[in-house]
């Protein structure tokens, strides 16, 4: 095979309210390490707010732009979500962080319930029809579950969810397969081409998110095909 | 040897106004994986300024604190630098990026002639004299060849500079000596404990970068002494 051509989707810089970045970086060194490209993308639109990491707290009336504030994770190189094309690239891969949640879809506000923002569901959509695999770190999972769930007309995909059992029936709410990992292990729904790890979803350590994500970008990497 | 516990200097989250987000977390990746305790710091003061990532321009008007934007890459556990003892730690490591260079020291600003900030000041001649490793990543060899040049009145140490011949003519010119290396390889002044790596001073790889911070760490760690 030819060089693994990567799409990376971040959504700012920082767990609270953007990409996880640990998470995010531990994804571009594997990328790196394995030889692959990548190109990383993020909605230019604001976050749904800014936390000061210090203090946990919503800090208001403040506003931050996710590709703006992604560009720090990515030493600015940085593209439009809007812009990304799935036959550009071979797979794709959505790091964590609250930001998956509060800014790519609803999760962390609405639960169940949540809506997924169209770019994002494009995107996901455009990657799994193309057979094209995607990989889904910490929370991200529940975009891919709910985007290609039954409830959405989607075939249902087996991805993890650390040990929070809400987020868990969540997922089996929307017709797709919650599946218990731990830090350093990975789901692959080979079927679906969707390769999930929990990251951060347990109080692990960096050097064991760093490995799990390290296993994610083997088995996506593993899966392209070109 | 019973656990080593690592500080580690931050100044912001953002190669262009703060902390390299890659060098910072591959710092804690490799310091965690070593089986080392580390606790970040930061001064509890404003940037120099902020600069938009996504475009390189500086953005007028606005402000972020060193601290609470550090806090992002730390997940939310950051210390005053003004708070940190040097009795409570075997070493000390200080990442790069421009915040190195324009937060902790004025050296992005006046070159050879720059200040370096007074609590970074008394931070490096606190380890230096207890006899602690010193870790410099990138930018940030400028700070301990600065506070421990011979025109300081301290002995002088060797750094690594990367390929830029200013950063070493100015080096040299505090009485110090800048070294070459290549991105993955460390310089090790044995003598007085000071262990430095170039980083991204080169158009470097992120798993190159992640390489030369994790054999940094390995040499900085094997240096301490309880």
């Amino acid at each position: 095979m030819t060089t693994p051509r990567i799409a990376v989707i971040l959504c700012g810089s920082g767990r609270g309210d953007g990409s996880e970045i640990t998470e995010a970086v531990s994804t571009l060194v594997h990328l790196s390490k394995a030889g692959a490209t990548y190109r990383c993308f993020a909605l230019n639109s604001p976050q749904h707010h800014v936390i000061n990491h210090a203090t946990g707290q919503v800090e208001e009336g403040q506003t931050r732009n996710q590709m703006v504030e992604a560009a720090r994770i990515s030493r600015g190189e940085i593209s439009d979500l809007a812009t990304l094309n799935a036959s550009d690239f071979d797979a794709v891969i959505f790091p964590g962080g609250f930001g998956a949640a509060k800014n790519l879809c609803t999760f962390a506000l609405n639960g169940a319930e949540c809506s997924v923002q169209p770019q994002v569901d494009r995107v996901v959509k455009a990657f799994h029809a193309a057979g094209k695999p995607i990989g889904l770190i910490c929370i991200a999972p529940v975009i891919g579950a709910r985007v290609l769930g039954r409830a959405s007309g989607g075939p249902g995909v087996n991805v993890t969810v650390g040990k929070d059992t809400g987020v868990g029936q969540a997922i089996a709410s929307w017709g797709s397969t919650p599946t218990e990992k731990c830090v350093t292990e990975v789901c692959i729904d080979g079927q679906h081409k969707v390769v999930s790890t929990p990251a951060y979803m347990f109080e692990a350590k960096p050097h064991e998110v760093f490995e799990g994500i390290g296993n994610l970008v083997t088995e996506v990497i593993g899966l392209c095909k070109r």
